[in-house]
């Protein structure tokens, strides 16, 4: 650290102490500003990680809220299946596309059937395999669960049964 | 801007002259330390501006995650439900059950049923009012909705009918 001090000027010249006047104060003034930057540097640290803590409980709390409606349409249903059984087929259904929407609006849409599509590890979890006579080897016999997310930020591959050549 | 030059030492004043030496050292060194410190939160303030984003969306995608079982579950509910209708509703069930312990997980768990407790804003919305000879003014004669979180994090407050005095 910068803490050694100026010689002191000499007394019988005038210009030289002048000068040394000069690189004092000039010295000082970096000092100062050098020590500010250090502590604001500091300063956005300490905040940085406060706030990197805040959007991640902000980002929890918005995400789950989704939910909510989820939850509300589920008790519903519930409470409404004594009194009419066919009914929570039907709400059911309306509160599992409700839910693949929030998942949607997300940015993790529900990825579309790759039935017949070439196995590919990057978008598929292999879970088994099958040989049958009507079915290309290397591509996907059955989807099993189904994945999530775009190609580019996949949130969970689909499990699939993968066909292979029959014996 | 510590751009100015130091006076160039005396050239008859051997000691001013390595005064004046040692202070121009000094102050190249003081400048080089400033510079490197605002470069470094220069940095930094950008790295974080990257790290706020990058944390919300992992956020994200791990509380989205957490949900996908639900969308599993409600599917297979679905399936089975025209070779075995009265089985939905123990499927839904266990599904709703499923839903709660992921929001408790995430910090929110359901709040308890506030039915004859004051009316407090904090933890409750009035949606209505209900007048009754066995209800106590000022309390929830009813929970028409439950509320999610902790006191101190309130996901949302429980939708609530209101018990006024009978006229």
């Amino acid at each position: 650290m910068p803490e050694q001090e100026n010689p002191p000027p000499a007394p019988d010249d005038s210009r030289a102490a002048e000068s040394d006047a000069e690189s004092a104060k000039q010295i000082a003034e970096l000092e100062d500003s050098w020590r500010r930057t250090a502590a604001e540097l500091d300063n956005f640290r300490k905040r940085c990680a406060k706030d990197l803590l805040r959007a991640r409980e902000q980002e929890r709390a918005s995400v789950a809220a989704r939910w909510l409606p989820v939850l509300d349409n589920l008790e519903r249903a519930l409470e409404h299946a004594s009194s009419n059984p066919d009914q929570i087929v039907e709400g059911v259904r309306a509160v599992h596309q409700q839910a693949l929407s929030i998942l949607a609006d997300l940015g993790y849409p529900r990825r579309e059937d790759d039935t017949g599509a070439a196995f590919d590890p990057a978008r598929h979890e292999a879970v088994s395999t099958i040989a049958g006579e009507d079915l290309v080897p290397g591509t996907v016999a059955h989807v099993v669960r189904a994945g999530y997310g775009p190609d580019n930020e996949i949130l969970r591959p689909a499990s699939v049964i993968v066909a292979t050549r029959s014996e």
